[in-house]
């Protein structure tokens, strides 16, 4: 085994999620990913925790997805509310999180298209039936993490060998050198007001973000981890945005997105490429359609968009957008948490004839940040 | 996907479990027999139903257990109870098999002897940690079946297509002629008192079934089934036996054991081969030392032996007889069920110089039961 994956699962274990003599641990992963889980098992052992090892199999999950929907459009045939029936909350999954401390999550499948044939409204159904569960896992002490496979190294365009570089260079980050960094712009966005993003000629957008928290992410929940990010208020968004880094969702690329915000719902959008996808997300639930998410990325090890989100969203010179659930931490008292099944991250990139300014400030020009050198 | 796979799937759902609309199910299984998990997920999302997919990875249960196992030893110094100490009920796990209907585990990992170089009295530690959880998992609709792997292949000494043939044959068998088969051995030994086996020089061994019911295995918790098998009456069991098949256990080759009952106990044993795993099942607790099965192979389409109990115990010049749990529902109210963590079957080869009797009469002899052609 590569050493480097014994020190990602000490990385998780550690630095993550913290985990405990006691504890509950789950370890969900696809089976391509199996030595990380084999690592993070003995880690798991050594501290004296309990594991259940989950195979996230986007075969199987393709496979349940289209037999059900099949099922259910022989059973009824009045459209969107088939798809309402056609998923129920899987109570003995709910019972497993309920009873866990710590989920630890890897992606790394053989095919990030493997559910490009699932039709994105069984995707939203089956999102809402799942909703209960995803809360209930968040409420843990969670880390999203990521194995290098053959397959998204192919996504990235890059070789095996280079991509397994990519990978374990960002995730051995000195996190607490990060974390200091990042604290520069926590600090200037705690207690903030107005954020206005702009970008080109197509993005210019502006939210409040008052009385909410901005949280600095350094390689607990996400690892690799590298943004500041906090929830706007949700009516506040105004503007228009063009996220002109693609995303992939459900194993399909969505290119292109154009979104406008009228007090803070998404009132129009369009994609250049597989617009059906976006419209799933959209019509999963009116939550779907506000955002839930400003981050800011801030992690200069990740140098090259690998058309992962995981990592894309952390890069120094991006900012992305997620419409559908806030992270409850970060919404104050007195404002709205936006709730939704969804939660779709999309970035801009900031790299060029863009700023970031708070409150009137320009805080970020063309991808440097100003307390970074060779801010203007 | 050989067609084959969806096949084995749906007498999984329908013929052994019974899969319902609106039913949890778990899937587990190692990564290798991922296929027949896709065509799982695909029946259960057919019948309505809600899968959790779990991997059974035993290259990850090694590295769990030998983790914990080092942990205890630098953390206690007092022999066998740092094992006692070192292992717990996962209570997340239980909390997913109460909220379940339907359990299928699927047995072919790519190595059977992943887990030979555990100890094995960390094995007998975690078992008996595991032992509510097993009997949650005993406690629903389950089902144990084969998926075809080279590991498997290798271990029976045959090429991996000659395995999946006979696999296959064996999981697609006719089942109710194979129900109404077996029902003739049933008959002869629902009501009856002693049973009395003996084989060659070394096997004579006498207990009573009398208050016990036997059960008819066709294809239901085992998948390829093909037995009828009862309790013994717990301190009824006199005699030796020599088990002359090998049985595989953590990834182990115990060859030749002879175990010595009085009063139902075992009083000695011995094995050629690999004895220590032995004694770790004898230690594990008093329950382990005391038969809580007797088994009678009957399916004729199991044609050689391939070192995997699924299979070799079905086999119809077979007895088996296993220490450890006796299944609840084989015991009659009169009589104490023998609980223990184990459940470990051994086999005697009853295909010459062999008979079994009850209470008096030859009913089996050679491997030829007295219904069957060719019986002298």
């Amino acid at each position: 085994m590569d050493p480097r994956i014994r020190e990602h699962a000490e990385i998780v274990a550690d630095h993550s999620t913290g985990i405990e003599a006691g504890e509950n641990v789950v370890i969900a992963m696809p089976k391509e990913a199996e030595e990380l889980a084999v690592a993070l098992h003995e880690v798991v052992g050594d501290r004296g925790a309990n594991p259940v090892y989950l195979n996230n199999s986007e075969r199987a999950s393709r496979a349940f997805l289209r037999a059900r929907a099949d099922d259910s459009e022989t059973e009824t045939a009045d459209g969107e509310r088939e798809d309402e029936r056609a998923f129920e909350t899987p109570s003995h999954q709910l019972a497993l999180y309920e009873e866990s401390d710590v989920v630890v999550v890897a992606r790394g499948g053989a095919n990030v298209s493997e559910q490009s044939d699932v039709a994105p409204a069984t995707t939203a159904a089956y999102r809402r039936a799942m909703q209960p569960v995803l809360k209930e896992r968040l409420s843990k002490r969670w880390c999203l993490t990521q194995f290098p496979t053959s397959g998204h190294a192919q996504l990235a365009g890059m070789s095996t060998e280079a991509y397994e570089n990519f990978v374990w260079d960002a995730v051995g980050l000195d996190w607490d050198a990060q974390r200091e960094h990042q604290a520069e712009m926590v600090e200037i966005l705690d207690g903030a007001d107005e954020v206005r993003i702009r970008s080109g000629e197509e993005t210019d957008v502006t939210m409040s973000i008052a009385g909410n928290t901005t949280l600095n992410d350094y390689g607990e929940k996400n690892l690799p981890g590298g943004e500041v990010f906090t929830a706007p208020v949700k009516h506040s968004v105004e503007g228009e945005v063009h996220f002109d880094m693609p995303l992939y969702r459900q194993g399909r690329e969505i290119e292109g997105v154009r979104v406008r915000f009228e007090e803070g719902r998404v009132e129009s959008y369009s994609a250049e490429r597989n617009e059906d996808v976006l419209d799933g997300v959209f019509d999963t639930d009116d939550g779907a359609r506000y955002l839930g998410e400003l981050g800011i990325g801030m992690n200069r090890n990740i140098d090259q968009f690998t058309y992962n989100m995981l990592f894309d969203e952390k890069m120094g010179d991006t900012v992305h957008m997620a419409v559908g659930a806030a992270y409850e931490e970060c919404v104050g008292e007195e404002n709205e948490a936006n709730e939704s099944a969804e939660h779709v991250d999309m970035i801009v990139d900031m790299a060029e004839d863009s700023v970031i300014e708070v409150d009137g400030e320009v805080v970020q020009r063309d991808g440097t940040f100003v307390f970074e050198d060779g801010f203007e």
